[in-house]
């Protein structure tokens, strides 16, 4: 017969199994498009769950209800992986004269364990507490960009690209690149050193669409970070240039662009994304509007690209590729601190404009999709203020030279801007640097919505 | 019957499967201690191959013997490994302003196509020419020290760095970091954040012996060149500093030294060293005289480490990980144009001395161990200059800031010199920047001899 110590035991160690089988683990991608505030967001999210309070995140259900009992900091499991560098990050908002963490090169991941206490169903049964383990994963928006590649082949992607190439407002900065390559392509014979050179200006151009025109649909993206591929022969290819034909040059060409695919873009995503369960695509949708039109179309286009990615039903591209798990995608208008309040809502109506015709078959496929508008680290105050006679809602916040200043950034277009929004709109939307004294929970704006949408239904 | 043009196909067709037979291929590893010139040297090894001459090259015997028909830069076959910039290092050299081209930081590759007429036995048959492929592989001499580490457990490694930490040269500087890692593995419990920070000040403070003393036997390698392992958790461990034990802290340390040999070190070695056939090791043996003893001593000390990674007969430690062929190995002293012509026989007596004990083992194991000294640039011109009332040996030579200076570099001691030897002796071999004008072939001292005893054998 069994005594009741030994009875104790084994009931114990019923309930632990019966508690691991619930603990759950979940590996979230965060993404974004050139300088959306990938670093501020994973840093803030991360701090929203280590410091957060019911009152600092009342949207998230298992905050408000008092079930969540906190959180800790883990090493992450992938040794040749750098870890995400919280507490850095961290240290540079907090700082005397606090400024925003540089932009990271590559991946970085980073894992947290979530502890609450169950709420209902099954789990309400449970006394003891269980353990979520969030794995916070960092890459760079160029190269999610990639993954459209890879349905393609070497002439499809080349014809697509000479289309871009010969529009506005691509067109003018390409001009001279295009004339020595479609020089070189009539040619036909294969020169590694012309390729390479004619590879990094393409490299070079990329570059340039970014910076001088603000685009943001560039392929191929490890020609904008390349890391240790620099140099590699493997990224020495560009779009052809003319019709296809079968001269060495154009099969030298195909060979790289297929090399590309496999070695790199597949390889990247067999190793990281295939374990993904939920994918966040940062979007600074303000930066597009500040630019120019062409930079918003861009950003619509590179969107459309993305979304094209998730389309996996049975068919899609992903499922064929990886049997991918994503359930969740949320795409986050970031940076709505500088929006006045009154604001905000229409941006998040812009963002839902801009990704809305491809979202039906994402949700077809059974993936849930989220838009949000938030602000990863508030930096700004709302306020109203007199401009011209009249009181108009102003934002005060400090100027990336420590300036503090106030402003009437103006308004947002609620959906997509005709062609003459751009002559007539007098706005900006600058940027703003870390608030003085900031402090943990780290002021946010709707980080608490978006934890909802991403782990609510995994802390029931 | 066959017609005599079928008969002459057939002829042409057995010669040319035989000829196919004798083609070889030759993969050669070019690695360095610190700044010995491995960029120079690949540069000029290349450069000579394509432009030499038989008066250029006259103790390579394939040029010597009139056989050698030419060279030709072919595409490297690893899409992920970048070329090797030979171009671009050589436009340097011969720029307005010459100047050396940067350190790499990582792997680099090159393929050349040497094309001769064979000379003796089965090739004398042949008329037509045979084409010897050889691949350059670059890579830092940082990552040839960590082979001794794949000897080593965890508590071995440690108990040998915590030697070298408490002697001189090392110990001044490391103090400080020695206190407070042994205060840590004291308390014996894993924080990850603790851990990584003594282990970004162990990396300090190996970029510290280096910078400010001239050291050379600097382990974990990586911890000096971490290329896409800047913050990864393989990175974050350091020498145990007190006894061993078995804390968790102990434990979580000699993890990661295993993941470290395991993920970074075999991988390398495995990916790239196991099909080496070749290996020549750069030594700057004038930097490390010009500097200090514990300089010397510390490359005589990193020499023998590596030379212990080649002792592999049946039972060596690189014959059990990866079953190497590499057949023979270069130490190559270079920048011997530093010195005057009457000093060389010195420099190779001297990194002959250096090596010399660690050699028989080698050679038992029937590896050909050559010694060599080198300029693979010339950057001097010989000559007689009056000092002091005496005529006495000089160079001639431009410095980095661009000035034209005699100089009278003096004596180098032709075995391992005595202590009070850095006290009385008044020396200094400055480095030069490369001549105004160079042109192709580079201008050299016994690269030739280094040809025929890499390539010699393989172009008879």
């Amino acid at each position: 017969m069994l005594d009741s110590s030994t009875l104790k035991t084994l009931a114990r160690a019923a309930t632990d199994t019966l508690k691991r089988g619930l603990d759950q683990h979940v590996r979230l991608a965060v993404t974004g498009l050139s300088q959306a505030g990938k670093t501020a967001f994973i840093t803030s999210l991360t701090d929203q769950l280590l410091h957060g309070t019911p009152r600092h995140l009342p949207f998230f259900p298992v905050q408000a209800e008092g079930r969540y009992l906190g959180a800790k900091e883990m090493p992450q499991p992938h040794p040749l992986v750098p870890r995400f560098r919280y507490r850095d990050n961290l240290a540079m908002l907090q700082a005397d004269q606090p400024g925003w963490a540089p932009s990271t090169q590559g991946i970085s991941e980073l894992r947290l364990h979530l502890k609450y206490q169950p709420d209902t169903g099954i789990r309400g049964f449970i006394k003891e507490p269980v353990t979520l383990v969030l794995d916070i994963v960092d890459y760079p928006g160029e190269w999610l960009l990639d993954l459209g590649m890879l349905d393609l082949d070497y002439g499809q992607w080349s014809a697509q690209q000479q289309k871009l190439l010969a529009q506005k407002p691509r067109a003018d900065l390409a001009a001279s690149w295009c004339q020595d390559a479609t020089a070189y392509c009539a040619q036909g014979q294969s020169d590694e050193v012309q390729t390479e050179q004619l590879a990094e200006r393409f490299a070079a151009l990329l570059q340039d669409f970014r910076a001088s025109l603000g685009l943001y649909y560039l392929q191929p993206g490890r020609f904008l970070l390349p890391g240790e591929l620099k140099g590699a022969p493997v990224l020495a290819f560009f779009p052809w240039q003319g019709a296809p034909d079968d001269s060495p040059l154009y099969r030298q060409l195909a060979k790289v662009f297929e090399q590309y695919k496999s070695e790199v873009v597949k390889r990247f995503y067999r190793d990281h994304f295939a374990s993904m369960d939920r994918q966040v695509v940062l979007v600074d949708t303000l930066a597009a509007l500040n630019h120019s039109r062409a930079a918003f179309l861009d950003l619509q286009l590179a969107l459309t690209e993305v979304l094209k990615s998730f389309q996996y039903g049975q068919s899609g591209l992903l499922s064929r590729l990886f049997s991918p798990r994503i359930d969740k995608v949320l795409f986050a208008a970031t940076q709505a601190d500088r929006l006045t309040p009154d604001q905000r809502p229409a941006l998040t109506s812009l963002i839902g404009e801009l990704i809305g015709p491809a979202l039906e078959p994402i949700r077809f496929a059974g993936i849930d999709v989220g838009v949000e508008t938030l602000a990863a680290v508030c930096t700004t105050q709302a306020g109203k203020g007199q401009l011209d006679g009249q009181t108009l809602p102003c934002l005060k916040g400090r100027l990336a030279d420590g300036r503090q200043v106030t402003l009437f950034p103006g308004d947002v277009p609620a959906s997509l801007p005709a062609a003459d929004f751009w002559q007539r709109q007098g706005f900006a939307f600058p940027g703003f640097a870390p608030p003085l004294g900031l402090r943990s929970p780290l002021a946010h704006l709707r980080m608490d919505k978006a934890l909802a949408f991403l782990l609510g239904d995994k802390m029931l």
